[in-house]
């Protein structure tokens, strides 16, 4: 499915030191109430949990990174579950030595820094999730 | 060389379970005849195919990643080769642990989930891939 | 903090083989006197330079990568550093088998390919980088 969407409110930020990156950027979603978007980032975190679905399993796993790491890219986006704004995120970190690693990011992420941008998308389809029989993940029906 | 170029649709949505991701992508891109643009993406992949390009033999070689791996960011763009619109994507995936792989996007990379989102641009100068001497990749001339 | 802004121009090219990554996309913002905005860009460099932030000394720790590498992702912004238009970007890359790297984009990357984009933004509050007495960075005040 792919949807014809119109552009609405774009907005530009940094998060502060100690947030919890997931929660701090879903905070914004919900109280701008934004209901379809796109979210990007980039910065640095004290630590990260990130989680791997395991496809046959249809189980999330998370792996504890407990240690400094660049956030090399934030890949998200914002849409509906249980009728309210919901941030879907990916990210990728790197350690000193210039290592690579990434999951989707769960909440226990603490920023050190972080600059996103978040573009707001109107649409008549109305963008919801909801339990995909075929993955096990709450997908956009 | 660089351009203004004038915003254009926006599409956003989801593959299916099974597709080719850079297939299915360039299936949209083509069907609504986007001639320039860019493509955000973030999933998973049931197994990739990806490209890494050889700067002194001027060869793409190609690594088969047969696992399960959350798509952390897929980056690409529009534009048109042999007048056609063109897909390019560079993608970054994580396994189980958590460590990162990535190159340019081939077909062989099969769906678990994935979400999109393409801006189109519109520009007076075309964005024309042909082959780029000093490379041997088809750049924008 | 975060902002509502207004959508600016759309800058889309390529770079020059050879070209300095991270110079070539601060002289276009530069000489386009863009304020505010976001980067994206993928390609392939011919050897990089990635800084890591030790964010305890609150110094950055450089790393060369002296190999042949595809650019997986630059994910950046444009705000104002002394007055002028300060590009800030993170980049993603792979080697031959497919390994991820990163980190801060630092002077000393060189361009074999790359493709990008500027989003510029146009605000009332600017986004001016000062010392960050909490993390030693240069951050949105």
């Amino acid at each position: 499915m792919h949807v014809n969407v119109k552009p609405g409110r774009v907005i530009v930020g940094r998060l502060k030191k100690g947030d919890d990156l997931l929660f701090a950027l879903q905070q914004i979603c919900s109280s701008q109430e934004i209901r379809l978007g796109e979210i990007r980032a980039l910065g640095a975190v004290k630590s990260a949990r990130i989680g791997y679905y395991d496809q046959d399993r249809r189980e999330y796993f998370f792996v504890d990174l407990s240690k400094h790491l660049e956030l090399l890219a934030l890949i998200g986006n914002v849409s509906i579950r249980d009728g309210k704004p919901f941030a879907h995120a990916h990210v990728t970190f790197a350690d000193s030595r210039g290592e690579a690693f990434g999951g989707h990011l769960a909440e226990g992420t603490e920023v050190f820094a972080c600059e996103f941008s978040i573009s707001e998308y109107l649409s008549d389809t109305g963008f919801e999730r909801a339990m995909d029989d075929e993955t096990g993940l709450f997908l956009w029906r």
